[in-house]
């Protein structure tokens, strides 16, 4: 049970790299969706490379055919089925490499879980590309959340030691998060993007990589959402955010900073003005009991440096059984945070949904 | 669906923490286990409060009865189910506060969510008192992953600013991991121990309270462990610690560090000798694509600082809508980290059944 | 995972019949549910045993301890765990017997299963006093479903070959179900009921036992429930009935007897009057593709005839491994019909709340 | 959560009859399976449409293209996608009579649940074509259960009146059931075959239909299989052979029959000989408990007459809201018995492999 998630709104993901397809399955979404065709495109080519120097110049056109669920413009209640060919693969690359263990990849994993069945070409199901079935799910979440006024959001907080400033967490504009989504590097203060380019120029020039940290935002969910213990915000989060490859780390609200602070300073203190609640600080990114406080939900999450770099690295010939190097050749990203973004942005905006009672 | 968790091993909590009783359900588990009672006594006393300056003077008994699906000393393979009864509560100290909101408490979440029906005493279902029956269930969980040699521990890694020494991810003894559990506070350097001790009662004296970080591994889950995508190691185990009070973030590896490490520095590089594979770091925590490598799976949690604090604090009353400030009398633990380190270890242990398969 | 049940509303069913206790947690229930335990107290009745020569004289006070998700008298929104201790159990009775099979019980499937570890007392979990815990739950969903106007109830459509008259499928009258509820023996035409007990008395005086078909209905069931394919109203209805001991067939409207009529009989045709639509007919019991149609829900349950009876049988020792017989002695019920209607009863009030989403 | 199903082996259906495609994930495959792609092309010719004149004219290639998890000739241990695109669609059929709501089709249900944007067109999600992924994933289910050993497999019990033999439920050859998987009309005594095509033939010539029940085996399931109360043997296969469009009624070992006898004519008494057990009957068909006994799993499954008839029927103008008649055109099967039968067999080859553990 590798890949499908969800209780209310489902979602099953499916396809390997070079394969002949990914896709996605949606069960749950409500009947009589007019699809923003426009806002899906959008928010896939933002995740798709190959359209600057800072990403992969493997170009890849992600083109979606809806198969099912889908009648005269809007969605029929029953599941919505998302298809993107496969076309620009180089499955030849791979065959070179395919005893070679890419350090820090998927390589090792799938050959011992899946023995000489696994799919070994370009990362198979373990691939990054999984991720656009993702986001194309995330799209209609997203726009869903849009009638219901909630609005999801995030930007690059730091790349490398480049850091950007923080979002402030008791109020953040659903304007802001927009114009971040139309950048094309989305950072706040775009002095500090320039600097974070260079660093993955840099890391480009060298042969090496790099990562970084995003902060998201869930804007204006409704106070209740959430359910105790297990489907914590937090966990239904969490569990979304840390099936994104490269992901290592989640954190809400103050996150581990919060572990050096006081309770007089962590609290979020409150108040009550013309009937309506607030809190005087978000220490716990819009979170208490796992419930949502109606504050903006703010989380972080830290991306690792792209695992595939031309320098010559140690590893092991899983077929000979010996010790040798690799150096990776081909089409790789410096750095993949820019384009995890909107994969973020994706799962939080389902697991949005999720809390909601799909 | 808030309370019910798993598919392979399935658990079911219940209870508030001023109600009849706590308890869980165990759905899963085979037929045959001995049950270990004292492991699962001392595993109970570890998160009990009261038998230390250092926790709350509220003495909990927390004994467990087992209602259904031992028999004999075993396991029967069908439900085990454990009531634990509320004994020691002073229902009374709520009645007075009822209206006001203790800040970064559950209680203005649960009672947007339940309205006027939520259990306010105490927290209710949001109490750190449900993290009782996990500790039970994963003192079951302990004993069964003894028998496939896998062995789950941790220690405080940091109270407030003070911060113990960290573990050796590529190698972890699990005799140290078993010295840890039978410490009185479980830190690897007992000087460092010393220092977080003073924190503590400093913050109590000043009637505060300090967060901290717990770190944490799982040695020898088998390479091959976990699922790719939504059913990730780090998914798994990150549903689960999000669902324990107080948690704000969870990393695996090197967590929010890789992010500033550039891939030739992050990527664990392989080696074969003898006929074994192994890694020359493991920046990835023991996780790679999802599944486990082999190598030790180390994680850290961030824990806030207990929100019950004597000091008096803004906030308002939800009868009157009025703003008014809130003392917290009463017994609580100036720092709670050392009463989560057993329950961050009994999730890691539930969650290792699971993605074992139960 | 055996005993958890459901995606919107959740039962997780445990317990043996000669352990501590038997019981169920309830969780996704509505906060501010005001519980009529008048009502419970009544379903509970019914199921159980000792109260009619018809039954067993095996006494059972089946009193239910609520432990939690219940406070000031109404649900909290978080898990309802309710208990009921096994008093009136006579284990030894079991010992003697306990490695002789009982023909057409669980004694071999569960030995089979888990080994020596079986609870074989009574039955362990496999004991239909695991429906006491369903009948408890199901009378919450009654009540929570009368305020959506939905009335479920049933009659004993047969017993032995003694039939009695069935339900008109177009229109059945809430007030005809509440009345039957009320009846000690619940039949439609009670002279065919003196003759059903006759047979039941009959079978009691020869050692042996009978069983019977139940005809139950939903009624008031709103057009739209259900989901296509899997989530069928039939299937759902049709997994929770099947969990029920000694039942071994369910048809919905005119069930096996469709497989004789030509389409042109079958087909319900349809009518509006007034701007209300109708059907003519409902053989297919109120539901089409899956989905309730609006009409009365209406299925037939087979129920086996009790198989502890008096007579010899030959069976096997099972730690012997040889060939014998045996005389089942103590308290059965001759036909266990009229306390498996309420249990069809409450489980077709869970899977109702289920379909309408909880 | 319509379309989704399983817990161990999970299987997500998706497509409307006159959509772009129809299609399934199955996730929960073992890696290296080598799939049998001959037994599968079988399996969807048993079923589809066009190839005698006992069914519909209406011919449907039904070519199965495979997506994902499959690589090399084995899967791949990662979701297995498989699609079907929809060719010989005649939408234009539906467009005139979209308003009109087929008697005893989904039609009115589906305009309730979805309103306006459910797909009409020839029963959209809730057609029967939905059932070919099913056989697809049921094939390979069959192919995986064949190397355990067990078969399953299944005949035409009726049709109409007319009633062929019953297995011996006691003993069924596997040899006897792949032997009736070959026949173009699967009964055991094919004089009877002769009569039951003579009504099909004579129902079709006065513009009707017929009916009928399918009874199928499943042989060779270990004792012990299944789970006590809500995912019992017959709960888990009811699910799903309920979820097969025209089924009305399903019944195990005697079914409905079995409500007749006495306890003492009932049970299964048992021996043991040799060191093997065995049992003298079969009335519960192969389960006790819930639970596999080894015997086989023998089980009846009515089948309503196809709704689609020429005849005139009242029904209802869904727009107009006017009472009017319809009398169905086009190309439709007089009798549906013979495409549901392998239907059958794979909804139980899927159930059997969830209840094995995937």
């Amino acid at each position: 049970m590798s890949s499908m998630w969800g209780s209310r709104i489902r979602i099953s993901v499916f396809g390997e790299s070079h394969g002949q397809a990914i896709g996605v399955v949606i069960d749950g979404l409500p009947a009589g969706v007019k699809l923003d065709l426009e806002l899906i495109s959008q928010e896939m080519k933002r995740r798709r490379p190959g359209y600057s120097e800072l990403t992969t110049a493997r170009r890849e056109e992600d083109r979606v055919d809806i198969l099912s669920g889908f009648f005269q413009g809007t969605t029929t209640g029953t599941p919505l089925t998302a298809v993107i060919l496969n076309t620009n693969t180089k499955s030849k690359d791979y065959e070179a490499i395919k005893d070679l263990m890419r350090p820090s990849h998927a390589d090792y994993t799938g050959h011992i879980k899946y023995m000489s069945f696994n799919d070994y070409r370009g990362g198979g199901h373990f691939s990054g590309r999984l991720t656009a079935p993702l986001v194309f799910a995330g799209a209609i979440a997203k726009q869903m959340l849009k009638e219901k006024n909630i609005t999801i959001g995030g930007h690059i907080q730091s790349i490398a030691d480049v850091d950007d400033s923080s979002f402030n967490p008791v109020s953040i504009e659903p304007l802001l998060l927009k114009e971040l989504a139309k950048k094309e590097f989305c950072v706040i203060d775009d002095s500090k993007g320039q600097q974070m380019k260079e660093q993955i120029l840099k890391a480009k020039a060298e042969n090496d990589s790099v990562g970084g940290i995003i902060e998201a935002a869930i804007v204006n969910l409704p106070a209740g959402a959430g359910d105790p213990i297990f489907n914590a915000v937090e966990s239904t989060l969490a569990q979304l955010l840390f099936s994104i490859p490269a992901v290592k780390g989640v954190e809400f609200g103050r996150g581990f900073a919060i572990s050096r602070m006081k309770g007089s300073e962590a609290n979020d203190q409150m108040f009550i003005d013309n009937g309506q609640i607030g809190f005087f600080t978000n220490n716990n990114g819009g979170i208490l009991g796992g419930i949502a406080t109606g504050m903006p939900v703010v989380f972080r999450v830290a991306v690792k440096p792209t695992p595939s770099i031309g320098r010559s690295q140690k590893t092991v010939d899983i077929a000979k059984q010996i010790n040798t190097t690799i150096e990776i050749q081909g089409r790789h990203d410096p750095c993949i945070v820019p384009r995890v973004l909107p994969v973020i942005e994706a799962a939080a905006a389902l697991a949005t949904l999720e809390l909601l009672g799909g």
